[in-house]
């Protein structure tokens, strides 16, 4: 039986998902299961996984296949799965492999050093690495660049935000630089004669904690058909899209932080879970970039689960299994609690407020570096200006400022921006969707979330990747991203 | 970098062993912790690995490169190893692809069908089934007859056990056919005139039963930094040599079933643990095959922790656990307990005494099928009287008869006779093993394994697929299998 060259590029493209999703959940177990001896043979595993993956994809004849798939007779779909095929072919075979073997070596053990330099605080100990992975990037930018006909910077954005550009990113977060300062200004002034947050205290039994959190990733739509929740040291959204690990760590002295991050990987898990079946193992069906992806976290955790109508509905369910009485349990000082806005030095920890400093900052410094206007060794001193400049504090040491990140010390250059760009997506796709369904905010008031997850469903979820992240924003909101939806979203609850 | 034809065969060995292993945590997986809406998504990552493993191992230039690689410069070790390759590149190139989709079909078909036949006691329906299986499985046992100039039932036996000859194991096997029945009424008759054995009252806590096997399982020296005991439906021991994953089941109304399986699987995983590490991805690095796999377990449950000597050391451990007091937890009850004979129809309820039995009468089925001398529909009858002969009792029904294992509804033909030669073949290295350190048995009932442990690690882990099987056991024992050791071993336990 002879296949067209389009059905050919499905079955390749079923085989390369199919091993994508066992390297996910090798991943999963790695940081879930995997007692400590596994280590080194897992690394192999995982290493020969990617290699098979990346011989199919650059297998000699993908290109003619690419090029020939399109005879005219693609439904629209279809020649959506065949763009991003092309994206993804495109991708693989621009870096020569020495390249790819010599910076993952460069990340490898600079990500090394950094374990012990960061909390040594001691910069100069990780700089040489740091250049070494630097020049790396570089190099992969300018050859990327070259064969994708994109800028350095935005060659290295497009892996995890495919379309994005930096001018675009300028401009919204231009904007957002123009109005966080004086706003966060606003909100400490406003916060400081509203009553002090009384923090509930523990201890909060692990059990517990884990029968609270999948007792509201149920109520959220989480299909446990299809999914599981575990523990690991950094919480994550792994697995694939037919079964979705989602991880959290438990503090038996707060309760809080593990519940958000379970919200907030039940946002991901959603996301995943929603990806439309029929293109499961394809391209298209995959999920759209890494903004979108934030964006789904963040709609669960920052725009609903952190609403003052959530948290009434949320107050006497974790006022009852955690024997809670008095008023810390009070549905006020809860809302008071996780709307709590405080600059500091630590990106992880910072509210939804002041998050964007940490991100805009990070933006502007990669890109400079990747540009060549900034130099590694330049960064303490950037990094410290630019805290003062954003938030109004300064790091008192390496640890606190520009060592805190793994990103770039692990070759992650190009992914900040996505955070942000998220946060700033979920507000534009909240605020369209209250507009499309009044059924959604009294919905959420009362612990039901359908109406929601059904918009989210047929307008983002289910889109995977057949439409670009500008036009899924574009046919979901009306418009592509900008600013003002956060900004409105922030006014309206830290300033009311 | 050239590399020479055996490193270039090293290489993609490594390879292979990456993504066996991928696919055996992948297995793990799916029984231990995968929910059910999983399983489609995960039955194409499975079949995709195998595929992409049997790609490799069959590349166009796999036969040239296998026939050039001894150029008279490699080690015995290397040797050995190079031997290993070419008998796995020899299976997996003697049988045309569609012959191995079509067989993987009638398995999936019939396994299938099975499920329900099974508790239906519905032979009339799976025949059809079964009869397609057999005439596939006919089918393949001659072309690898041809390839691997093997008669046709030992070209099926070598996948399992490589080496494995009928011939070899009817003169095992007629041995102890001449033995069994008359020593089982011995036993039978012995133990008529012992005290009744007493069943320790539950429940069993889980977690108490979970901390007591753990407990065990450090005790024999299974090395949690690799390793993990986890629950699934069917106990089995997964997982690679670096990271090796049991699982067992618990019953609250008993806690033996699931502390001697919790052993059986620590053989097992000490075993694949003790493999050596240098050859660990390669074929010489690999476990020898399924006799001398199951003569680890069985080493372990039968031969030392079903002995007087264990459970005299472990009944008060077991009766602290649980709370335990009175005659039930006497040590000598423990042991009549763990040693109690009784023929039944159910070959995994099998005591170590009538286990042979149940496992000849399906080998001699089996052969005579695939030789083409009986047919699937004298199954039922064939079955029950050759337990009237073995075992002096006939199934009231094909449930607890000729379905009630899927091994052949599965398409495994060729794979019974290992557990039977495992158990001779345990009993051979452990008389052996005495016989070499006399502080083998005082260990034992002192909780000591270290000096049994370590015999095991020099004369049958550490040669990992080195020797071949009949090699490894001349050397470690003095002689090849016969079955005098284990008639030796049910003598001595069961009527002294």
């Amino acid at each position: 039986m002879r296949h067209s060259p389009y059905q050919s590029l499905e079955n390749r493209f079923r085989r390369l998902f199919a091993l994508r999703d066992a390297e996910a959940f090798l991943t999963w177990d790695l940081a879930a299961m995997m007692p400590p001896g596994g280590a080194d043979s897992r690394a192999e595993q995982l290493a020969q996984l990617r290699a098979v993956q990346h011989n199919l994809l650059t297998a000699p004849d993908m290109g003619e296949l690419i090029e020939t798939a399109d005879g005219g007779a693609l439904t629209p779909d279809e020649a959506a799965n065949l763009r991003e095929m092309r994206v993804q072919w495109r991708r693989a075979t621009a870096l020569p492999e020495d390249m790819v073997t010599e910076l993952s070596r460069a990340n490898s053990a600079c990500e090394t050093a950094w374990r012990t330099a960061r909390p040594a605080s001691d910069f100069a100990a990780i700089l040489p690495h740091l250049e070494r992975v630097l020049a790396r990037i570089r190099e992969k930018a300018k050859v990327l660049s070259q064969a994708l006909y994109l800028a350095p910077y935005d060659a290295l954005l497009d892996a995890y935000e495919p379309g994005g550009r930096a001018a675009d990113i300028d401009a919204v977060f231009d904007d957002l630089v123009a109005f966080l300062p004086g706003f966060l200004d606003e909100v400490l002034a406003h916060q400081a004669v509203e009553p002090a947050v009384i923090r509930p205290q523990g201890p909060f039994a692990v059990e517990t904690q884990r029968q609270v959190g999948l007792g509201f990733m149920e109520q959220l739509g989480f299909d446990f058909e299809r999914g599981r929740l575990d523990i690991s040291l950094h919480p994550f959204c792994g697995g694939s899209h037919e079964d979705v690990r989602i991880t959290t760590r438990y503090n038996e002295d707060d309760f809080t932080s593990s519940l958000m991050g379970v919200l907030h990987e039940t946002g991901h898990a959603l996301y995943e879970q929603g990806l439309p079946r029929k293109w499961r193992d394809q391209p298209a069906g995959d999920a759209r970039g890494m903004s979108v992806h934030e964006s789904q976290s963040l709609m669960i955790e920052m725009q609903v689960c952190r609403s003052a109508p959530f948290l009434r509905h949320a107050a006497p369910i974790l006022a009852e299994a955690f024997g809670g009485e008095g008023p810390a349990w009070n549905a006020d000082n809860l809302v008071r609690l996780f709307t709590r806005v405080k600059p500091g030095f630590i990106r992880v920890d910072a509210d939804e407020v002041t998050y964007p400093a940490h991100v805009i900052l990070r933006y502007r410094l990669e890109k400079a570096m990747v540009e060549g206007t900034m130099e590694a060794s330049d960064l303490p001193t950037a990094w410290n200006e630019g805290m003062q400049t954003l938030l109004g504090i300064t790091p008192p040491d390496d640890r606190r400022g520009c060592l805190q990140d793994v990103h770039w010390y692990d070759g992650a250059w190009g992914y900040f921006p996505t955070y942000t760009l998220g946060a700033m997506t979920a507000a534009q796709l909240f605020a369209a969707a209250k507009r499309a369904d009044a059924a959604i905010e009294p919905g959420i008031a009362r612990g039901d979330f359908a109406p929601l997850l059904n918009w989210l469903r047929a307008n983002v979820h289910g889109k995977g990747s057949l439409l670009t992240t500008r036009d899924l924003l574009t046919e979901a909101t009306g418009r592509p991203l900008d600013a003002a939806p956060f900004k409105a979203h922030l006014r309206a609850r830290y300033l009311t």
